[in-house]
């Protein structure tokens, strides 16, 4: 019998969940509860990209890296970061006893990541430069009975909706917390000008926020935060550099989100957090024994949270915010533009 | 000029905070807000030295280890835990400038992380086996303006309340949660026998928790934890395997408490937590990837905190709940046996 979670497809460590386990199967026919997927693009993990980038050097081996990856593990699992990403594909088949609501044609994404998604790729990868974090290619994948996939929208390019898509978890948690703080807490994104940042950033906004700060690594960064209109105050410092966030933000806020995609954030968030405060961690580059041993060694009374990618209603509430805010959008165009040229 | 942080002391990389820093200086003489300890007793956090054990094998080898980590690092801070532990020791001198409220001859044990606190070895740890947590060794620690430290209460044995000191973030933590989460809630405790677990039974008890759940590994474990009477339900099962912890655990819980040691407890908590419940981290052992992408893979819709180690009056709490709880005193000797024979 077919798992609702995948315990099917687990081929080793054997009797581990799918995200835990070193390879999946991809085999096929399917099990009457699950989707197949013929596949037409990855988007990966922002952490995991840098990561193969840092690695492997040169595109050429980084596009042979991921499908190496792919090969050996029966799904896209950085070994390394331990993340993934996501994929755009069109419904193939549907088992007969699959609860969700997909039907043969449906163009979708996938919300759950790859790392625990079975996926097979045909093409070698050959249609992608390995620049980038989407990495257009043909393939197959399955979506298991809990699995989450959304209709992509018609309004929209795909890959921008797989873009709103990959993090729209952050500006959902985000908008429940600012919520829970109270109208007109302080809030405090750091990485402001990044897909997850900005998002956050409109979500804080649209939840009560009162004074709203974006702190950013660059000028040019900082200057497009500000051409974009999404916060009160938009400061430039390496979110690395605890001493430096903390002077840079000044008075402690009552809620900061992180949505800097490198090591080493969780210090300056607690710093620039008050006593009796939150800090939401979106970046897959957090470290929890970092958090929890810096906030104690800080002395530091604060809430922590790791971000959860899934908050019911997260991909249209993202899409929702995407469509209202025109500095959103422009820092989306802003940071592909980027990503293709850096 | 001194910062409270201790900015000062980190060697290499410059411009952290100590706890990021590879390493820490140890010079003398003092800073005007420093405090000067005289070191007699080590308590290394049970993930790192379970680490050690498996690393270099024999007692002797992991002395030899830690003794190294502490001379590089200036700090006991095992590099692939990234943990450290507390100390106990005697206020040799106490900066002019001082805010700890300590005074010379104190008998203290410190909150903060050895991860972050300066310490030198001037015995060669000669006095210890090797086996178990416990270091007795002589030696010097600095604490900074903005430590923590705790005077030892003289109606306990120094080495119980050092444990106690150890795990004392938890219960508050707890507590907390529970009343958050309100009277009669359902509540879980992964590791239920071990000393942060058992206390977070009792904190959970006394907040008001109603089906009170604890999970242990073994079936002696089980008998201690039933005998110490701190739940209403004892389940044995593989914290590492989480259908066997959702299998065991039955309806799922209002709230997770992880105290297990090991890595791999993410999922079974999500599966074992429902949607809207909360679920708290305090191992060491915990993977913020696994955790965020666990989540999100089994769509559950659960809050997810970092067990901080610090929460304003935990350590007098903590030793509340030990003095007035025979069944956690109980499961307090079990451990120390346990180890001490392991």
């Amino acid at each position: 019998m077919s798992s609702p979670y995948g315990l099917h497809r687990v081929v080793e460590p054997a009797g581990v969940l799918p995200q835990q386990a070193w390879r999946l199967s991809t085999e096929l026919p399917l099990w009457p509860d699950e989707v197949l997927v013929d596949v037409e693009r990855l988007n990966l993990d922002a952490a995991s990209y840098r990561q193969l980038r840092e690695e492997h050097g040169s595109p050429a081996a980084v596009r042979r890296a991921v499908a190496e990856i792919i090969e050996r593990r029966g799904k896209m699992h950085n070994p390394v970061t331990g993340s993934g990403g996501m994929l755009l594909g069109t419904v193939r088949e549907v088992g007969p006893e699959s609860r969700l609501a997909l039907t043969e044609g449906d163009r979708i994404a996938t919300l759950v990541s790859l790392t625990l998604t079975p996926l097979r790729i045909d093409d070698g990868l050959e249609n992608w430069s390995g620049e980038g974090e989407q990495v257009p290619c043909q393939g197959a994948a399955i979506l298991f009975g809990r699995s989450i996939a959304a209709v992509l929208p018609t309004d929209l390019p795909a890959e921008l909706a797989l873009s709103v898509f990959d993090v729209c978890g952050a500006p959902a948690l985000t908008d429940r917390v600012v919520r829970e703080a109270g109208s007109g807490s302080s809030v405090l994104v750091l990485g402001g000008g990044g897909k997850s940042g900005s998002l956050s950033l409109a979500a804080a906004r649209r939840a009560g926020a009162g004074r709203l700060v974006a702190l950013v690594p660059t000028d040019s960064e900082g200057d497009a935060v500000r051409a974009a209109g999404l916060a009160d105050e938009v400061v430039v410092a390496d979110a690395r550099d605890p001493v430096a966030v903390a002077d840079a933000v000044g008075s402690q806020v009552d809620v900061t989100v992180v949505c800097v995609d490198v090591p080493g954030c969780e210090h300056g968030a607690v710093l620039a957090t008050a006593d009796g405060g939150t800090i939401v961690f979106f970046s897959m580059a957090t470290s929890f024994s970092s958090a929890a041993l810096g906030a104690e060694g800080l002395a530091a009374d604060v809430r922590m949270l790791v971000g959860n990618g899934f908050v019911p209603g997260h991909a249209d509430f993202a899409l929702e915010l995407f469509r209202a805010n025109p500095g959103v959008r422009a820092l989306f165009s802003h940071r592909e533009r980027h990503t293709a040229t850096a």
